[in-house]
């Protein structure tokens, strides 16, 4: 088999090929892609070959949050043709001590889809393990269903963070991770979710959202039981952080950078601020998909333009350029 | 100082009298009560004189579900009068183990305003400590008010019960308690709460809070990761358990009687459920006002009745006896 | 090839025989077992062809306490021949929610070596999967290597009951599990430990692991934060329950009947004791290994008695009958 | 009543005076103090003024870890004269949320015995609330009821980073503080604790308290499933995160500096470690006491040297520059 994709073969160099498909194995599941909405660590390998501490060396597919139709089923499996699923892209080994522990998020050995060298799902039709192909609710758009991914982040955040019934939440960064974690913040109960930007389309979209949207330079409140970092902004981090109360706990979603300086460690320490830091999730798309079908959490309105895969190359550049962009998806199939 | 109130003297005989009131002493503050709800523990000392362990040895003053104004602070409190609250009725010693480690709720020498031979709230006036005090956001009814204690008794509940987010729920019984503990799950984030009753009426009810409410004996369901026990019915309990997943939860909110028989224990060891007996609440007032300030549990609809404080009898037999009644709030103002 | 293996035809039946051994798969190993310890869920198949809700239907090797030495491997696995192991015996799928959370040892889809149809280890050879094999530490005998089976049954517990430092815990029943739990549970910190029987043989071994041990009847302690139920005697354990401290533990190791009757639901209810029921372990095996190479916990005053292979139908008489065996161990390669 | 004390003056002006001291009040008791640890916030205070962010402003009284006996008793205690205790220093204001919820240990409101203002207890008597005064098993010595203290902020580390059962951690620093942690650690079921230093007096302290004592630079370990930094080198923290294995944790002990740089944020995240900062203790010292009195922890080995009252000041000189002082402790008795 073969499909079409979107290859990355050097910084700023994607190019749209033919590349082969293999037959679903044992377990495994043909899927017809959709929708793929692009991701910050998509646009760092776009621009600079690497994100984090990972690096391309070879092309690769990009593209890892992704939603489709399931075309064929290998040997032995239980889902049927026909359904529409949301990917869950990082696969661990599922042997290891951290694995077996259910933490299977940071498995040593776990790859990803579109994480260099894996290749990731910006394609006509993607392979993958039947467990991680989520069925999606009747009726959900794909571009919904391309949310899933970084609507998962936002689950397992908020469970890191330990969320609690009628607590207060203050989040840094209105980006599109930022929006879902305030809303599965007030998914989960929290009582007041405070977000905050710089970035006045972002802002609006957030008060869209029901969420006390306020500039960033403007915050002034009463102390918050957690504190979710999703802006990327250290020094906001640092800043909000004096906003946690006694006892709280500070979570950290945004991707950090290999060393930080400035960390207001007594701070912490004389409140006993728990600082919980987050890589992609656990156990969370089943809660993501069933949180976006009962409306706890809207997801199209964060996807703000789409484009065929053909502009795959132009998708990025305004991703990166066009501030009042928040999710952009590619239609594979358009 | 004197107030009216309604003292209840021995089973079936509760007379509406003028008793004394104390000043407020230091941090404490006295209340004009404006609504007080009835539950279970009053309807049992009004008809057998006991409840649970506990006894009327005294006449004593029931009621400890209460909503009222403050109307007089004793020194060094930062209440101010005027302020409307919900009173938290249980007070525990804080200083014990039990206390020091935030259970204060099972604080072995706490007592209970309402449980004799501590007198409660139905009453013109009562003096509380001022911590037991918790505010409520402006506009809310004092009827809502009178709601807060049992939806503390919700919120305690789910989190004894660890519910999380996406999580799938069952609960057994659909009285006060039980359409609260209902609600509060949804809150915290469960993906599908479904609610079990016999009686056609608190169906009825708690379907029209947009909960999936379902005749005990219809139920079919897939399995829960949380089962919650409100009904005080023991078969329903242990078939419900049958439902819960292998590692969920079982948590145990109606008033267990001292010993039970029947126990499905091997099913429990099997699956490794949890069995979480829940008693009253600690640091539930706080997030119960939240939940219902912010609409994400309705509390209007539960108050079927409403007596003047005169008619306190009507009020206890119409609650023991009218199955269209969930929740009646005595008005010690009317 | 072939080994001989005391294979269970029918209540009273047990036959040492002659039965196949497949070669190990990929990431399999062929172990010579060396020691395997009998249990009660042995006795139960033995006396009456089940155990709990499980029944022999054909004929299988019973034993599922197991030390030996690796001897072949398959392809791909990573332990070397010659490797001294004790063996995990439950086998989860692997793939379900339950066992990508962690809690493998519920998964609905799990079997266990010795749990009919599934053949056990009282047998010269037993091919098992790599992940399952543990290392033992150089100079640990192969008996206590067959206790490491027990032992994380009760490192489990301990970790069930979440038994913290300094906390008082009770342990009922000083057979080889609770002996095992009461170590456990002061390796892990426990301050003051006590251990009940009316067994006096049982007693003076407890007391001679330097464990606080008490005649059942003659109990008399302070409030304890976790009681551990291991005796099997129902009203043993309703009245252990009086001694749990309010917001305290009762985790329940014993293996339970279908269902029970007087359970003291009421006093659960009121002090907040969590019922945490045990099956098996998870993630238990190398603590268990852990603690007896570093002398934590004590195997070798276990082991009363060792038989051949040929004399299994002997050794599960005196299992049975003799009150002061702990662990009997068979010897397949005697 | 007056009683001799060592009042700092001024960095470095330390002055044993004569101080009134109260009458014990309602639930407190006099207590004739025989030892007192020095810590390094006492050499803080007497080195520079000031300690972390809080700074003498008028002459204060040292010292934090006391020992002593009750001489007389305030009204309704329950604690008997001649009883011996250790003292917990830092007294919250109980009422708080941060309180009720039992993390008592960083309220807002809490002072602490011998941080300024508040005087401490280098002093022959001393008055606390009776709650915070721990009764001492019979026969341990003064001194080591001194070090309780310490120990209390061992045990709520260990707790903080949730060390359990056959776990391997390390400890970085080999102080009085580290050479404690270890000890908590093991006492809690760790499996193989590491301690490093850079001065090899404090390392055959801890090697002969049977810990796997490590030069820092030639550390070379196994993934621990704990870190717990009680060294104030920054670097070396920074180094040993490197050690923890994927979903584990990082306990902070040591006094950290107002910020921070170098953290390295990237390998926290993409392994999801914890960062669990400690503050003093919760709930720490009947656990404490527990391990101290059992032997699972030895106290004795880490008091290196004793002081009369009227040497306090070059018992702080030596504390500060000998290296091959552990703990320093006053006789205020003496």
């Amino acid at each position: 088999m073969q499909t079409r994709a979107a290859v990355l073969h050097a910084p700023g160099d994607i190019r749209v090929e033919t590349v082969p498909v293999r037959e679903p194995g044992e377990h495994e599941v043909l899927i017809e892609v959709e929708a793929v909405g692009l991701c910050g660590s998509d646009l760092h390998y776009f621009e600079s070959g690497h994100n984090g501490a990972n690096e391309l060396r070879r092309p690769t597919v990009l593209g890892h949050e992704i939603s489709g139709t399931v075309r064929e089923t290998g040997q032995g499996g239980s889902l049927r043709t026909g359904t529409r699923v949301a990917v869950e892209p990082a696969v661990p080994c599922g042997k290891c001590r951290t694995c077996r522990e259910g933490r299977y998020n940071v498995c040593p050995q776990g790859t990803c889809l579109g994480s260099p060298p894996t290749d990731g799902g910006i394609a006509g039709l993607l392979v993958v393990r039947e467990e991680f192909a989520h069925e999606l609710p009747a009726g959900m758009p794909a571009d919904a269903g391309a949310v899933i991914e970084p609507l998962a982040v936002a689950c397992w955040a908020v469970r890191r963070a330990r969320v609690a019934l009628g607590e207060r939440v203050l989040v840094l960064g209105a980006g599109p991770i930022g929006v879902l974690v305030a809303q599965a913040a007030r998914a989960a109960g929290a009582a007041e979710v405070t977000i905050t930007d710089v970035n006045p389309f972002r802002l609006s979209v957030a008060a869209g959202l029901g969420l006390h949207a306020v500039r960033a330079p403007e915050l002034d409140i009463a102390p918050v039981d957690v504190l979710i970092e999703c802006s990327g902004a250290r020094q906001a981090f640092w800043s909000g952080l004096e906003s946690v109360r006694h006892g709280g706990r500070a979570a950290l979603v945004s991707q950090a950078p290999p060393t930080v300086d400035g960390l207001p460690l007594a701070l912490l320490q004389r409140r006993e601020i728990d600082l919980l830091p987050v890589f992609r999730y656990a156990h969370a798309f089943p809660p993501a998909i069933a949180l976006a079908a009962g409306g706890a959490v809207r997801l199209g309105e964060l996807v703000t333009a789409t484009f065929a895969l053909e502009h795959t190359a132009d998708a990025l550049r305004a991703a990166r350029t066009d501030p009042e962009q928040l999710k952009i998806v590619i239609h594979p199939g358009d």
